[in-house]
């Protein structure tokens, strides 16, 4: 199931409104077959995995990171309708789609046709790996992350205004590999107008992973040849078309109003081995009024070393 | 070796101005005699080894963290002429002593007497047990820690000045393990108008290790039944007697100022996992005017969980 996850994560944040299934085929404790959700939707990753399985998936196990669809499309057959077809003897998924066009018939259907299905290995994992489309299916909004990088003091930036660099290459990589993984990234309308980001994927062989421009405005920003999309309050978020995965960048206000909107499930946070003292902090007022009010929401999920920076990544409790 | 620092650090922030020193004795692979600097410096962890040895030093081998002492005082024999009248074949030291009465005077006469000596085992990990010693001789100060207890985003309270608590009992009992290690404590003049600050030890068995209460101020802070010391300067800290550790508890102006000075060896840093948004700065200006000045002065050396918080330990580089 590790290995089914893993290519999951190749399509993560490319194939909104349709989760990043992972599926791998195994005939004989050989793997036959693999796939994942490819840009766009389409295929599925049962459906890549059985073409490249062929005849070998007569018999085999199919290990999949979510149910498989029971509902034809104009865009394909059903993922449940063809593992049938090519005649697998077991099925281990991770997790149940909740979508009402399958929720539990994928599974029904597979178990009618003779086929032993299993439910769970690796469900936690599979979870965070499809986070946006159950966030988009659960809270009807993105999963929404926001990204710090800030001094060992919570400083963004001197004074005056400077922040090149606070992290250093290792970090900053690591942060366009971020945004490789999300539909859509968003700024407040400060840090647009004084930066003019790019907010581009800045990695090699991953130029074309541009995700969407957003900017947190009461007001539409400035136009241009190429002007992002805008919403005026978090809560917005909803509205935008085919986003399951929101990067918030900044600047502190755009990370307060995300926060105080409750509407943050995870936080990566890059910090550099330095002291600012007076400077511009991470995040502006969230409105809190008592310490008690801010224990409990976030629980560590990861922490490692990039180069001199440190990141840890919290998720909402 | 290892071994032997680890007895000496029992006798952190007791010793000023000697050395927290530890001693091992061992003879036909048994420990014989274990010893540590006193608190006020005498017995020395040598002379409290050989002690315990008595009879069973002939022909051992000490490993102590620290060059033995070659002068003779009023309050006790040179250790090097203990270890050659106790017979011993061979001593370890993973330090030399600065001290202008030592500072290779113990070794030489070792030597002369016979006896092996090796010097370097555990250097590093002993000159950070006995730092405060090694600042005092090489930098005329004592070694200052300054801890600061944070959130996420580098704030120590609410607007409000709420702060109790942002890190949980675990995170606060190792504060106070902490305070146990400094000879003084240091706080601004006004975190201690405004808190009233206990700044003891409140470890079950270690009450009795009271550091001294050090204020940061102008002028004298007001009269009480037990004032405190006051400097005015963090400069002044060079002037406080039997000082060897000082710890620096805040709040921000205090933090800056000794910041500013480039007066801190080590940072404490807890950090809970909350975010408080608009708050308290942990640190006050420290006059930086671009960010290449901040980079490269900290180096990570420690990162633990204390319960749900975190602690990480940065050296001066």
């Amino acid at each position: 199931m590790g290995a089914a996850i893993a290519l999951g994560e190749r399509g993560r944040g490319r194939t909104a409104p349709n989760p990043p299934v992972g599926c791998v085929i195994v005939a004989g404790g050989r793997v036959v077959g693999r796939g994942w959700t490819q840009p766009g939707g389409r295929p599925h990753a049962e459906a890549m995995a059985l073409g490249l399985a062929g005849t070998e998936s007569r018999g085999a196990t199919c290990y999949t990171t979510l149910e498989p669809c029971a509902h034809r499309s104009t865009r394909g057959p059903a993922c449940a309708d063809g593992l049938i077809a090519a005649g697998v003897a077991r099925v281990v998924a991770a997790l149940g789609d909740p979508d009402p066009r399958t929720n539990g018939e994928g599974f029904a259907r597979l178990r009618a046709a003779g086929i032993a299905v299993e439910v769970g290995p690796g469900a936690d994992a599979a979870r965070r790996s499809m986070a946006g489309f159950l966030t988009c299916r659960t809270r009807g909004r993105p999963h929404v992350t926001l990204k710090l990088a800030t001094s060992l003091d919570g400083r963004i930036a001197l004074s005056s205004g400077e922040s090149r660099w606070i992290t250093g290459p290792e970090a900053r990589a690591h942060a366009h590999l971020e945004r490789a993984r999300h539909e859509a990234i968003l700024v407040g309308r400060g840090t647009w107008n004084a930066d003019a980001p790019r907010l581009d994927v800045r990695l090699p062989g991953l130029e074309a992973r541009g995700p969407r421009r957003v900017v947190l405005s009461s007001a539409p920003p400035g136009v241009e040849n190429d002007p992002p999309l805008w919403i005026s309050s978090p809560h917005a978020v909803a509205d935008l078309a085919n986003v399951d995965h929101l990067l918030v960048e900044g600047g502190a206000g755009a990370a307060a109003a995300f926060l105080a909107a409750d509407l943050v499930d995870r936080l990566l946070l890059y910090r550099a081995p330095i002291i600012l003292g007076a400077g511009l902090p991470a995040i502006g007022d969230i409105g809190l009024t008592e310490l008690a009010g801010a224990h409990g929401r976030w629980r560590l999920h990861d922490a490692r070393a990039l180069g001199s920076d440190r990141l840890e990544v919290y998720e909402r409790r």
